[in-house]
């Protein structure tokens, strides 16, 4: 039968995301993939959250993860009172939206749907957990069909001959744009800056593009601006882990010096995503510190002398001037004409 | 007896960038300092070349260890008749002098300088060794004195309380910078970007900030433009491997989006060091590409799949309009007036 996900590459199959077995939530480490294909297996929802804090997963992977986690949750409560249950279900939820600050906000909606859908389960005298679980497939199946109708919008804009510039790691958003390409027979290739000091753009996008025939080009993070100066790149895309509704793109760190060159180079920037309406303004976007260790350490080896500090901003933020268009499942947007569509509340966040 | 060196990190000590032993050349291994403090010895001028090459050292120090190679060659000519001897120092010069493409044309003048001086020795019956050493470690202290008038010149332009962004290693220039903000009593405080793929901003200027007491920050390379749009830095200050005279700057990758994103966020970007009377115009320079392998591996581990490409150029050309000042021993340049002061040939490159 045919999946969704046919024709994506193997972290992007939903079963390599993360995947359920009996309470346990399995999640593919991202952060050591592609040097070794290891699971993290979580127990329960507090492991499910640790994982996530951890960025054992990440882009699309935390909100898959956890609302499998909340599935974890739902067999639980299915031994509980129904008072019990309802404030362990709250409390999952709860710890599951807040393992990350800067997409919590967003999350919370996107969970308490797997929390009332098992609770309405229970109160109907129906399984919960497997409620819960057709639920969360469902909804990354949807999920999926949607970033294909995302891919097929951006390809639509490309030209038959085309270099793509990325950054960090757009999932199943680079995996569909790739592929929807090469499906319409697009020659396509891609740069990815790597991504420091995590490397998602050398470890995570270098391998799906590669995993998809896709001839795909590491540089270093210092490099985009070069490359768009000297026209090697045709267009920049990236995904978005918060678009607000008055078109500012929170992103992974590098976003916005990469969107300066690719502006001042007359490269056109494409994000792909859906905006928030939790966000009508980039004012409501908590911008996420990490540990500065990370930034001190390069695959794992302190680079800097003793005593040298770090800092580690993990997004930043890109103004709309710098967006030529907003991309999402409905279509093709103006950074400065988010708020009709997605500003009604009608769509919700993932 | 007071040194011109005093008060500078360990690095920038004259022997601690090379030094010159009975015929060898002890070149710091830049490559893996500070986790280990190791010199590659250099038994002639060939294995000079080849340590540039593979930069053992960088920045300033290929300057130093290529003279130091030529005092070198110069004891090896000795034993030579007058013609052997000749043409052996010229093949010295040639080799030394090319061992790297970006800084090519500007070495061969100034290395020629050293063969001059060991051929007329040599020609006034006197030893070419001790004379070119004496006039090797002359100009090295020259060169340090008119580093020195350099960061003389850019404190002037810094408020009382500042924090610096920087780029690469700009060496003695970043040295002296610190020092004499620190001995006007200036409160400095630096960040770095880490300077992928061989983490000199990490490794070296930290170490340097480090070493000289100035509270020191790295940051990996895709945060500058994050830092830049929050105000956390006052002025964005490099050395460059060349500036052309007319006004562009050909420095470390990644200098070219900081200093968009300087311009952005209205930070002034001053660029230390002398305008090559070499490179009248920036169609003069030659981008040197280095081997891509490097941008696949961090500290020494693969990052990337087998089979992911990758491209690694490794500087960038910012242009005159991006560029607040030039900043050479002379005094404070538009990037737009050099060719008046140093279009006449009279000063010699380094």
């Amino acid at each position: 039968m045919a999946r969704v996900d046919d024709g994506l590459a193997f972290m992007l199959r939903f079963e390599n995301v993360a995947r359920y077995e009996d309470g346990a939530v399995l999640i593919l480490d991202r952060r050591i993939y592609p040097a070794k294909i290891e699971f993290v297996r979580c127990e329960d929802f507090h492991a499910v959250a640790k994982a996530i804090g951890e960025m054992v997963t990440q882009s699309g992977g935390p909100w898959f993860a956890a609302s499998l986690g909340m599935v974890s949750a739902a067999r639980t409560a299915k031994g509980l009172k129904a008072v019990q249950a309802k404030a362990f279900l709250d409390e999952a939820a709860y710890t599951l939206t807040h393992a990350r600050p800067t997409t919590s906000k967003r999350m919370v909606a996107y969970v308490q749907t797997v929390v009332d859908t098992a609770w309405q389960a229970m109160e109907a005298g129906k399984d919960p957990e497997e409620a819960a679980y057709a639920f969360v497939m469902a909804r990354m199946e949807d999920r999926y069909l949607k970033s294909r109708r995302i891919g097929e919008h951006v390809v639509s804009l490309l030209p038959d001959d085309v270099t793509i510039l990325t950054q960090c790691f757009a999932e199943n958003l680079i995996g569909y744009t790739l592929l929807v390409a090469q499906e319409q027979g697009k020659k396509v290739r891609l740069y990815c800056p790597e991504t420091r000091p995590y490397l998602q753009g050398a470890r995570l996008t270098a391998s799906v593009a590669y995993d998809q025939g896709v001839p795909v080009t590491v540089i270093t993070d210092n490099m985009p601006g070069y490359l768009l100066s000297k026209k090697m790149a045709d267009v920049f895309i990236c995904a978005a882990d918060v678009i607000s509704l008055d078109g500012y793109v929170v992103n992974k760190i590098g976003t916005y010096q990469i969107a300066l060159a690719a502006h001042e180079n007359q490269v056109p920037f494409y994000v792909l995503g859906s905006p928030s309406p939790s966000n009508p303004t980039i004012d409501t976007v908590k911008i996420e510190e990490r540990d500065p260790q990370e930034v001190l350490h390069a695959m794992g080896v302190r680079t800097a002398k003793e005593g040298v500090m770090g800092f580690y901003p993990a997004f930043d933020i890109t103004p709309p001037k710098l967006v030529s268009a907003v991309i999402a499942a409905e279509g093709i947007f103006s950074p400065y004409d988010l708020m009709g569509t997605f500003g009604k509340g009608a769509v919700l966040d993932e």
